[in-house]
């Protein structure tokens, strides 16, 4: 279906041509007895720009938070997370199922933790007790619709925890849209974290990969834990020549993707039957709300699907949307449209 | 310290003479190579009182509920508790680290879930997302301050969990309480659940054990998983011993500790600068607030101590007290008057 | 059945009168928020006999080396352990089932692991490779028959251990027999070990219950750990005093089981059709093989019981025999005699 | 170094100009939301090749073996496999680590198990004791150098198994040169198991990946698995692109790199201090031992090193060569007049 419009999320792209050829000319390597070419400088261009000491390529953006959990707790420890975040929801529990560890869910407000959100979670040793070994903020939150996270309850709550003897962990997986969004590097971003996690596969178009980074001793822990869940691959430098490609050229162009999404919610806040989450947009994503009496937001999927346009219905009522690099300009007016004339 | 009032909490009890002389006399057996004459006997007895088909006795009321979230999940899944239940806080997460099981923790008004709270906890069948395979209660709610739970609620969740191919447990560490307050006995309480878990060393007064119910199958499973954990006990019968007598010669009088519990929350109310907790005693467990202008939990606790009433700080303003047979009517008048003393 | 002579084990001990008198009359407490003083001085007691700085008791054999293998691995490491031994081989497998780890078993001759046999089994540090940070000896070793571990390959191994920065923990299930019958003390036995579980329930004749030693931190964490698997118990003083007497009173009367143990071994070695397996006995344990050609162990087994002795096949054509202090020496007598009449 | 010889392991081969090709052009699409068409087209081809139902792409082979025991064994339970077999040696211990399973290692003659070596390993049901859920067995075997199971024992072990309750999997990362050197087809080295694993960046000389196959209902299973474990990854077509042209393209060939070991065989019997394990070499590894008086392996390897031939010392004398695709006729007969000139 080529004139489909699919705006169902940003994990959709194709890679490009130069990002193909990029692929099949890159120099490779068996990254398990030997090194890599190619991994070994996306992992090292990947360390430069969030900042951290060292960095490893993983296969996806769950394992990336998975061995980021199980080697910042260790055993039969405690992490927080926003009672909403990804790595909680959406990634099987395997931080339980796989390493044992207790999630300690809060919910912030708008997806944000604030230090007096956490200060219950922190319990006194205490042999009843979970000890609690890390705090998980993700950047921009998913299931808040591409909210950033403001900087400053970060830097507090970051800043609190390490006072507690609690480390930090950044589920960048949309970090390279925060970055863009708000104007402060991905480093900036990513200081008061200990570690974090960013994906290739997303806004930034890359076939397969992400990448953990974080201090040296931690990435070594870290690169032990890839083998152990399986995710060590040999000549890797394959996929990681696309992520490479993506990550020099098309971090700057996610602005686009931005104006998009606020092309699309000016789109529906014109609809009666539609209402904007929260009214605001803040990346590439953009959820709303179905009226109740207008239709549900399964019809409302299989409706603007039928003109063409495809989104996911994440709710009763409510809809997502998601702009990506294989969405032009062009194509969001014509998504405009069919949003409006299906809401009618 | 004869003269001490402790209203820490039930589990302070000692054994009554009788109770000792039943331990001291009692018939054993091996119990992990041949059947202990008393072990089977008391789980026997439990296993009608609570209405089920059979019953294991082990170490602790923590053992039971892990052995039941273990045996009903199965390997890498979830089940949902309430935000403030004692199998989520107070026993070490070992549903994670010990089972790889994973919390879905829901907080519910005054500690009751409706269905309405268990809707989404559910998620279709998607590989983002873990399989929720049991539904935990507790009753009474210790973090409630001995809240009974409205077994109409309690019935609509099981009915509606097990309409989703989700089993039901009870955490009834102190479900004598609930059955003793409410009327209801405690097999009509136990009817709604798949399996229940009851102690004998908090308000009954026993010095150790616990009993796990459920079906025959449940049962031998969990026998199983017993002797996985570490808790399967050789000439366990002494100790049996000690919570037949409980389950048979104390149960009714838990009456005296929930008129008790009413008139320290009397003396309570009274007190301007102390607020019962909701306003209410269901059974043996008081919690109060102390007027933040007066002086903090724990100097409550301590200045009370000084004059010979134990308590526990379990916040920076709450206070729980917990009435129990060692402590009588002339202790807990004493105990009241100390308590105004205080207050002013 | 009184009149039955039970050889199956030293499990099936009954507890003595004043046994009995001890543990009704026992001083206890809240072990959880408190102290139980019969516990503590239990402990204490245990600790200085075996030579470490701190004890805790527990409920089984079992719990005393799973918290021993947990505490000392940490996360998803292994450690070595004799390929017969009972950590292995009869407590379900917990140490992965519960803790997630490895048991890198190594058969010895007779039970017995020599530096020779260990080497292979620690691996440089690689990504491929399990890290192994214990090492398991059991003495006497059970599926060896009673058998007492040669204390100058203990000490050779425990070195070599810890000069690779391997841990040693010692499961002196039987530990007292090891310790009568060599003339060595308990803490001579123990001092290579970091360490050291006993029970009091086998030889020693008590209801219920182990004691696992160490230093102050390993029990520290220990201690935790039992609450984690559930076994923390209240009032656990009044089983403690059971365990207490039996720790003064009956560990010198072991003498008796072993000169038992070689009066049976006698009245098999000069039956034709049976064979003492390695032609000893060191403790409380016999062990035999029935010739093929007159019957099997289980038919050996059933014609012994039929005669009021009782045993167990624990092959095809193996029988276990166990001496303990409710069999005395006139039941010996006739335990020989029933022997060598079925075996003609 | 463009004229090195490297014969470590046939892992570092490089992908050919076609398979770069065959990546570059691969339609793609959102594998984890949607099919990828590349990807699919893998896996049915391969579940086709190994006769099976169903097949997913892994990152790696150590992730296909983890999700076989994992999803065949279930909760707690135990899988048998040959104590020198990849899964227990080389993947970190993850079936414990992750899955917290049991290994119940074998030794088996030459690394054959045989009915014999597996009877005492499945126990009757007791508490005491692990259940049995898997045989796990490594074809061709990679520490026993390459060495093909013979089928007769294959058949017999998974029929005794079977017939147990006991379910079968074939690690079979390098059963391709199994094939092309045995002559039946991976069809028929199949048909015993209920799934298999297989690599195609080993003999075959794709960059990444591996398949699992089995029943549609274990793919189902373990497609939820690969989820868990993070190898989900989303335009993975590109490699999958690599790998299905090394199953096309590359499996016919594996017969020159069996040629070119025996042709290293060869020369390495022909020296005084060096002699072939067993004297036998099946398929493409050839594992040597140097005579202690000439040198250490360490020694050897380093001496062939400077020489220009890469290989690897595994033990203390013993060091293993391996055929593949990047070394040719020529370069083989190079490597087999410098092992000889350092053997001298």
């Amino acid at each position: 279906m080529p004139s489909e419009i699919d705006l169902r999320s940003d994990t959709v792209t194709q890679p490009t041509d130069p990002m193909r050829q990029a692929m099949a000319s890159a120099h490779v390597g068996d990254a398990v007895i030997d090194v890599d070419p190619t991994l070994d400088r996306l992992e090292k261009r990947s360390a430069e720009i969030l900042g951290k000491a060292a960095a490893i390529f993983v296969p996806s953006g769950s394992m990336a938070n998975q061995i980021a959990v199980r080697v910042h707790c260790g055993m039969g420890n405690g992490f927080i997370c926003e009672g909403n975040s990804h790595v909680y929801h959406y990634e099987q529990g395997a931080f339980a199922a796989l390493s044992g560890l207790i999630a300690q869910t809060v919910f912030g407000d708008g997806g944000v933790l604030t230090v007096d959100d956490l200060r219950s979670q922190i319990h006194p040793e205490d042999d009843h007790s979970v000890r609690t070994k890390l705090l998980c903020i993700e950047n921009t939150h998913n299931r808040w619709g591409g909210r950033i996270q403001p900087q400053k309850e970060v830097v507090a709550a970051c800043d609190w925890a390490h006072g507690q003897g609690v480390q930090c962990h950044l589920d960048g997986a949309r970090l390279w849209n925060a970055s863009v969004a708000s104007g402060a590097t991905e480093k900036e971003l990513c200081d008061p974290f200990d570690s974090v996690g960013v994906c290739f596969s997303k806004g930034l178009g890359a076939p397969v990969g992400s990448v953990l980074a974080g201090s040296e001793s931690f990435i070594s822990e870290a690169r032990r834990c890839r083998k152990l869940f399986g995710g060590a691959m040999r000549q890797a430098g394959i996929i990681a020549a696309g992520a490479l490609y993506a990550l020099e050229n098309h971090r700057e162009r996610l602005a686009d993707d931005h104006t998009h999404a606020k092309q699309l919610g000016d789109a529906i806040e014109a609809c009666g039957s539609l209402s904007l989450r929260d009214g605001r947009i803040d990346t590439n994503m953009i959820v709303f709300d179905v009226d109740a009496g207008f239709c549900t937001a399964a019809d409302f999927q299989a409706k603007l699907e039928s003109q063409g346009v495809r989104c996911f219905a994440i709710g009763d009522q409510a809809v997502r949307l998601v702009t990506h690099l294989d969405v032009n300009t062009q194509q969001i007016e014509t998504a405009c449209g069919m949003i409006q004339a299906v809401a009618k």
